[in-house]
């Protein structure tokens, strides 16, 4: 019963219909010659091998969990088999740069593959999920040998690699990061220290893993301005073993299938990229792609928590409903999808995930744009919206696809507590997701203190105006154009009372960032409602798919509006006092 | 570093000065030479056992599980010995009627016994955890050679017992219940059918087990109005094993300790309790004390998630907090409980546990008004207010107790993640709580459409007044007196228009839940906060404690206050439309 159907109509109609990807794509040269049905085609295979492939690991995998023996980690059964279908397949390399043997296509393809791969099994797609990243980082800063060896393996994904960055003692604040990194004759460095929750650490998945590790030079200043990036191999270029050891994996709440490693270096050899001490900034081209990828992984679990909880309420008959459709089968009890209750559920985890996968794309089809288009202004300006829609899309969906798993389990009832049905599972993996990469609420200080506050609104202002352009035509333009502006008038006022409160912008971020994601939410609505209903006057065909997203669009405004205003609220009332607590002793 | 420290200064504050229950007590003749320090002196005992005894088995248990094999439970090691202790300590005997073997101690001392083991081990207190509810139902029903071999075993808890009711078709809706039970001719029945979720079905705690169990009679009428209760035990008052039997235990997301078993039973041996067809009303009796005990495992929840959040926020050191009290020690980074939305965290756990426990002692102590308040209409008063604080307890508590945990879980950043932290066993063990006894989707419309709207909301009114008095002498009085107005408002409002739209207070009644119980801990905060006041006016000392909770009644009025409105909004919201959902296919 539970399973996952790659929802390829759907994403068809936010990238073809609502970003109207394909015309943008003819306009730009590094897209020369993809239509949307060969974006279509790339889709379907890409569902097919998460439903195929990976999706019937996603369960085992969870009972099975990774194994560590004397520096070894196995990976469940059917993992490794995955991965080199995976890489087979050229998915690693589907939209890295052609001249690295990548196959060019846009991120917000990638996206979309992403967003399925999590769906079908989170704990997997770990491990390929730092490889773009990686990809990123040796692209723009390997040279010499060291990019003719390692960039090629890590864009066609034959060896994986790590982002070591946390320590014990330094999570959150990497300017407390201790691994030292000590210059030898060679031109290489021996580094040494050990870094903690390293995701794929080891694994049984490929011959060879590349560690790409943040350490200090001997007289590098304190904080974060002392650290430098190194890449570390598990095997060195002559074949022997590198002094990076997996010392042991964590026993976790979730995401089981990833192995989650300690890992200790004892001079072991290393490589500096890019200038020393700016370690930080050539991992952050890392995180920012990574961030967006983790909005991702929520996405997919909104969507397989919706899609399943469907199924199971449309089947599952238990009380009489105090009001059916009029076609709805006489018997003892009616289905569950029919009580006012569990509907209200149902369209929310609808809602939720069609205009999260809208806000997500539009981020994915940015990128594109900033790298793509033709345009000098349009690539800066579809940069600065990424950059903004980053920490919104990286904390909102990872919340909506935590907590929406979490009420979805509900659906279920006492089913739902039992890890055959499936979303349990979903509840413990998504949940490390609000985490990682950076906290949910330092997402919100990055967005408020780093994004918004510094130039007075004005980046935040270009993106409520495009934001407000996408309202066009639909009914709930006026509904959505209002949140959209409560949301500026909000940042004007936290702007102007932060200057005799230095706090309040710290007190006020993280309701800020929901509310800038709910009226972005309204934006989604309306424009899927402005193209539906065009479609519809068009008349051609699907008219059943198109009415629905009327629905849920008149739903979103009816029903789930008043999250904006209650985030719209927490911003104002974070003027007021908040106590220190007294500490524990 | 993560324990249980059993909240006895906070239990006392409660049950003494903010309830002034042993001033009640000594009116009560059932309570006859019970005071303050007896009363303490219980607590601390049942603390002691709690912390030392009990926790200890609560992690390993978890990640032992129980086993299954050929029929047979085993639990996790150390479990048994805890339940022999607990026996020997009298603990299953607290409340209940001398005459019987019990102690004949308060509801309310029983309540904070609960909330302290569900804190300590959720899945162990399982077993113990329906014995109350049984000798309930065996002190009303049972007669004979039934009552005076079973109801003292169940009274001392040497033997266990369990409610069978759920079948695989039938959770929510037991009118579906297909268990038959045919009368033998010795008097007794012969009960064949299968049962699923039944927590503690076999275990190896005790030498016998009592099933309680819903069954139809032969010509039995459909639905309902046709189940009858019977008594089934392991073994036979012969010693021969009665065909009952455990076919298999769930793998859960929580509570692992706890069997949860399919029970089949086949010609098994049970007799009737109470009359024919009247099985559910006998049930209820036991579900109402049941879910009362389900809501304080979310308190218990709730209050081991705060109190270790807070001691880890205590010595974790990450990055500066942009303010910090004056005389913070001076380092490189500040203590997390600092930050901001730390703090917020925080504060929010510890307004919400304390607020829950004053909200659950009120029903606790009503039960105790209603069986031995000497005046009757004390008594009828009191058991009006425990009918509808029951299901606004169920529902909201558990409902704050998972998600409270869960975001707690946040606190410890990516070791909350890890199982030896403690937190992510919290949130999937009180997963299970917003389910069991009665979903709340399932407590809410109990509350609205059985027990507010019927009698055009008399019943809350006189609960709402009640609340009212409570805030009397503190400065928050106004602010929670306006939230209890605007629920009767509310109220009022949805009965006028569910004249015209019948299914208005389905769509309504969970936000109204939630309202009224966010009105309800306003009037815990500012009843609180008066006892708290007054407490420093006389100057008994313990300043820092009544200043605490003067603190905390401030940020409930100032930070949380914007929930109530949310709910009312909620409720407002509800005169929309809400479609059908398209069923899956």
């Amino acid at each position: 019963m539970w399973r996952f159907d790659p929802p390829l109509r759907d994403m068809r109609f936010v990238i073809d219909e609502v970003l109207g990807a394909p015309a943008a794509w003819a306009a730009m040269s590094d897209f020369d010659g993809l239509d949307a049905d060969t974006a279509a085609q790339v889709l379907e295979e890409a569902g097919r091998f998460a439903s195929e492939v990976l999706f019937p690991t996603n369960s085992p995998g969870d009972l099975e969990g990774c194994r560590w023996n004397d520096g070894h980690v196995t990976t469940p059964k059917g993992y490794r088999e995955a991965y080199q279908a995976f890489v087979a397949g050229g998915w690693p390399a589907l939209a890295c740069d052609p001249a690295c043997g990548g196959q060019g296509l846009p991120a917000v393809l990638n996206a979309a593959l992403y967003e399925m791969l999590a769906a079908a099994n989170h704990a997997w797609t770990m491990y390929p999920g730092l490889l773009h990243g990686a990809y990123e980082v040796l692209h723009q800063h390997a040279t010499g040998w060291l990019r003719d060896l390692y960039l090629p393996k890590v864009t066609s994904g034959e060896w994986l690699s790590t982002m070591c960055l946390t320590e014990a003692h330094a999570g959150s604040d990497l300017g407390l990061l201790r691994t030292r990194a000590v210059p030898a004759e060679d031109g290489s460095y021996r580094l040494t220290g050990t870094k903690i929750f390293i995701s794929g650490g080891d694994s049984d998945l490929t011959d060879n893993i590349v560690h790409l590790v943040l350490a200090r030079l001997p007289d590098a200043p304190a904080g974060t301005k002392g650290l430098s990036l190194f890449l570390a191999p598990k095997f060195l270029p002559d074949g022997s073993r590198n002094a990076a050891r997996c010392d042991g994996i964590e026993k976790k709440m979730g995401i089981k299938g990833s192995g989650t490693c300690v890992m200790s270096f004892e001079n072991a050899t290393g490589w500096l990229l890019g200038e020393p001490n700016r370690g930080l900034a050539a991992m952050f081209l890392m995180m920012n792609a990574a961030r967006l990828h983790v909005g991702l992984q929520g996405l997919g679990h909104l969507e397989i928590a919706s899609q399943n909880a469907l199924r199971y309420a449309s089947e599952r008959v238990q009380l009489r409903s105090p009001t059916k459709p009029a076609d709805a089968p006489k018997g003892p009890a009616d289905v569950i999808a029919f009580h006012p209750a569990m509907r209200r559920q149902l369209l929310t985890l609808q809602a939720r995930t069609q205009a999260a996968r809208v806000l997500a794309y539009w981020a994915g089809h940015a990128l594109d744009e900033q790298a793509s288009h033709p345009d000098a202004a349009t690539r800066a300006a579809a940069g600065e919206r990424a950059t903004l829609l980053t920490p919104v899309i990286k904390a909102m969906l990872t919340d909506y696809g935590h907590y929406g798993a979490d009420r979805a389990l509900g659906i279920w009832g006492g089913h739902g507590f039992v890890h055959d049905y499936g979303i349990e599972q979903i509840v413990r993996d998504s949940r490390i997701a609000l985490i990682y990469e950076g906290t949910n609420e330092i997402q919100a200080i990055d967005l408020l203190l780093r994004k918004v506050l510094p130039d007075g609104g004005a980046k935040l202002g270009a993106l409520l105006a495009w934001a407000s352009e996408q309202c066009e035509g639909s009914v709930h333009a006026e509904a959505a154009r209002a949140g959209l502006r409560a949301v500026a008038d909000a940042v004007a006022a936290l702007a102007a009372d932060a200057q005799a409160d230095a706090e309040l912008p710290f007190r006020a971020a993280d309701d800020l960032l929901f509310a800038l994601g709910e009226a972005l939410l309204g934006a989604a609505w309306a424009r899927s409602d402005a193209v539906a209903t065009a479609a519809l006057a068009r008349g051609d065909g699907d008219a059943a798919f198109y009415t629905d997203k009327q629905t849920l669009a008149q739903f979103h405004f009816a029903w789930l509006g008043g999250e904006l205003k209650h985030r719209l609220d927490g911003v104002a009332a974070a003027r007021a006092v908040l106590p220190f607590v007294a500490l524990a002793e």
